[in-house]
């Protein structure tokens, strides 16, 4: 920013005005803002506990159906981004009901989804014809661009968190969707074929990735949580981050989307991790276990189901009061495919 | 958009009321703005004379010094984003002008940026201790995160375009900045050094890129222009772009940078294009001739050394009156890295 | 080849004379041999029953130890590469045998290798700290530069196939090897470690591959068994090959190795498969079952454990009686890298 | 190898008759052959010169036609490989002479190759409908498959050096070949088309490689030479290899063909290179200047024309009397895409 001595300040101002009407403006008087030191993302930490989340879903359950919401979702918007449906400058985020006996109507559009499970079981996600059965931490793709419905043929209610890229595609003005025609796609395949297609460390000869989407459907929890478990005891854990994994896009060895990654780990009972920070926001879902999250000067306390995001270049610290599991997304892959990303650990 | 029967309107509202204390929005009421149907960019065409724009630079020549200003640039605001110093919804573009005799001090970002020179030979644009003599039509790189000052030893005044990722850096909370110290940084390179280097379909034996971001420092026009006029008599023209060329990273054989493309074309005179579409806005600048690009229903009529800019997704036909040569940039790396770049073409 | 007039033929030869005291040949006498109209691999195509290999087996185990021989090793021999110690021309195969309580002693080598087990249980296979116990039907790979041992703490003897790509290694001047020093190396991970790192559809956080050999020790066969059954139900069979898969370095999407690519097809009972050819020569091992196999005029009768052989560029057909389960390796990554693989399906 | 007791031997010796005859071998009585503990080519260091090489090119000119040749070249073999029509183990080399008047005529083949001008101008090289004229020290592609043929309407003879993958393609069996028909392709692009498009540091909109190979069909000396000339003032000189630049794909930034990388250095007067060695084994083509290589204990005297070799793994320094240009060429891609590449330095 620039001080400008009080003689000339009139006559700059007549010549901004000017310039406004041409629609020019001064870089000087705005480049301290639009080229800062540091990022200074409007956004700031959050968390939903599941004991508000749940009955106002519930709520929301009484008040409109799936099929006329098209997707009944209670949409996490961050405090310092208000009224843009937004968690994390780039990421939506939401949580799904759908209640026994509806379907969500098949539709598709260029935003990538993920479906992370956090209560109930039974419903399904159907994607190119395949269904599949959701658990509780299951973690579920519905690639840009691909036919999905979601039903729940069970008895309970089921929820799930939506991550969505919609401010991203938002932002790139490159938004396209459509309805299928029918509630739902037909059933071409039989459960579970995706995962043995694709996740059981062999691929269909000569096979092409059409996308840089995985084509895995379904990340089943059962398997990732054994995998924690077996690599607990066999490393030493992540002063950071505990043991924590990236959830892989098979075909490549990539992320499971081009603007999402996906994450799991596993903090110990009583773990204390160091601070650290990196450019892309996070959102984090609790799937076991209590503890704390400090950002910055907040102190999240969570505790299961509850959803929390942790803004961008702010300093983190997990604690774990119980053996906790977090699953978390952010838009890693997008920052890294355009050399964006950065990451500050603690000595 | 969800149409309500009217008992269900103040129970609804009021639910609303008690979601967005907790931070909550219901989907429903905002599915279809957040995912439509087509691209609905908020940017719009438009066109800056070059005889609006010099004398405008001049003008803050006199108002200001390049010291001072740090950079003494018009930002070019898209008039569908005012305020937000984006000429489209991901990239920001501006003109510079240097004086005889100013230096432009040396600094760095995250932010990536590219050099068009519209006017004036002589002033510099100096990378890694070299530095490039600019002339009208080069193409000049300033990679993130590499420091860089611009000069002017001549007698002359020069302006070029910026085109800068500042919106995408902004979106994505990942911009860092410092200033170098001193005004320029010392010379360790003779010119011409990177063009040898990296410029001659040859790299240094055993070279590993550090970046996806081109090691050269300048594409000169002298060379861009005489591909271009060897191919337009050597293959048939594009339908909708003439001979149309995109500016490579020669360790690679990608963009120049991640986040920016850029593309020189030639239009024949008389040529009349077909309609296409895209969705990566795209910003032109005018090196030679004249003619007119239909945008939607806009005309944008333009002459040497004008700046325009086709929104995303919107129909465009160029049109040239006598032979031309059009410098463009746009996000096109990005969203192909995304996995969100689409174009349409007239059959 | 040239046809030359009976005057010239002595002057030719006398000139032939005097280029090969120069080290110089005349390229038209050879033409046609070194660039050919097709292939012309000197390899053919040939099956080893396991009722002779199981005896010579035992055999070779009374009159050397492990220790003794390094590794106690029937090598096959392709019938038209005698004395080269190859299967085929670029790829070595042999039997291996490890009674119990022996050690085949730690030792690495450029050259990559794989293991797949025929007979036998028990048995270990060390790399990198961690060591995998055998069963039918796993693959292993160890990589190359790696140390590796072998043990055999069990009651039975256990044989297994060897793959490597020593021919490759020689033919490209690039081997190098040495031994660890004592007999095992030390073991320092738990056993499914591995698995749990990289073969869950998960990587290690910010996980950078060190090189493209993939980082998974084993393939369990009751994983790839499993993928294969459910996989016969759910899409139409490859007329040429049934359901056949390939196994995937997770961290890429790639092949196992750089030079060498792993298979494992299921060919229902009674299936009688489509003539192909591809230019990479193919070992087979038979898991399940028994059929036959014709290439060109020769017709390969195999049951289970036997290995055989398909030469290059030769059509072949695959006939199963009962449902057949094929492992294969051939050189088809090296080929595709080099950019000389080409395959031909039946209409 | 394994020390037998004596009472063994004749045991193991009928034994191994037995195996023999089921096409077996024992591995242990080979394995230190096969796996080394370093690379033993027998490729051998050997120099040609050009005073050597220039009169019997002219006595093959006058013994055979070039059409009845198909391609009239002295093929250099390595003394350490004779009948092997190799240069080193993987690759190909031959001078080949066309006289004024001649076409060799149009044919392709799976191999891919380069051309090295030594002496002559005025003849040209034909690709897909473009014709190259030659001049000494340019840097030719044929690539792998496409169609090409020489003419020579000069008044003079033209001798250029021809590097071939053909050992490599006859080790893997991928090997195909076919006549064009008729002697000379039709042109149908003017000379500097493919150097306009592809050369300039441009790509056409929108550029898919169809391949890994060079879409430029020649690499003009004067524009190399130049490239070496500023860059000897501007860096440090690498110790081994003075100016050392590497032939790129301005496509991809990797080498110019999957199987054969290509190199140009400048060894300033009086330069003295430190010792090194790499798994390439490397054909060298003097372009400028005279010196001399020192390889273990052989001596290459080199002057300018003269072509030799440096076999695999053999420590080589190269000195310079005068400013001297090298051409090399070698199988580096293609170990460095099968992860077998490993050079040393000294310190």
């Amino acid at each position: 920013m620039v001080s400008v001595p009080p003689l000339a300040r009139p006559e700059r101002a007549e010549f901004y005005r000017r310039l406004d009407r041409e629609h020019l403006t001064p870089l000087w008087e705005a480049l301290g803002k639009l080229v800062p030191r540091e990022p200074t993302s409007p956004c700031v930490p959050a968390l939903w506990r599941y004991a508000t989340l749940r009955p106002a879903l519930l709520e929301a359950g009484r008040l409109i159906t799936a099929e006329e919401a098209e997707r009944r979702v209670l949409v996490l918007e961050n405090p310092g981004l208000r009224g843009a449906s937004s968690i994390t400058h780039t990421l939506y985020a939401g949580l799904q009901l759908i209640m026994p006996g509806e379907i969500a109507p098949s539709h598709r559009h260029t935003q990538s989804a993920l479906r992370f499970v956090v209560e109930g079981t039974g419903a399904y996600t159907a994607v190119d014809g395949e269904r599949t059965t959701m658990h509780p931490g299951d973690f579920i793709v519905t690639p840009s661009w691909t036919f999905h419905d979601h039903g729940n043929p069970s008895e309970e209610p089921v929820v799930w968190l939506d991550g969505l890229d919609i401010p991203t595609v938002a932002f790139f003005d490159a938004g396209f969707a459509e309805r299928f025609g029918d509630a739902s796609q037909p059933v071409t395949k039989s459960e579970g074929e995706s995962l043995a297609r694709y996740g059981a460390n062999l691929l269909p000869l000569e096979y092409a990735p059409p996308s840089r989407t995985t084509p895995l459907l379904a990340y089943p929890y059962r398997r990732a949580r054994e995998a924690l478990e077996r690599l607990r005891h066999s490393a030493p854990l992540d002063p950071c981050h505990g043991v924590k994994m990236q959830y892989v896009n098979p075909a490549t060895g990539g992320y499971p989307m081009p603007t999402i990654g996906a994450f799991i780990q596993l903090l110990p009972s009583g773990f204390r991790g160091k601070g650290h920070r990196s450019t892309d926001g996070t959102v984090y879902s609790v799937v076991e276990g209590s503890g704390r999250t400090r950002v910055g000067d907040r102190c999240l306390e969570w505790t299961q189901k509850a959803v929390f995001v942790v803004a961008a270049w702010r300093r983190a610290e997990h604690e774990a009061d119980e053996d906790a599991v977090l699953f978390s997304f952010s838009d890693r892959p997008a920052q890294k495919a355009l050399g964006l990303w950065r990451e500050e650990v603690e000595a």
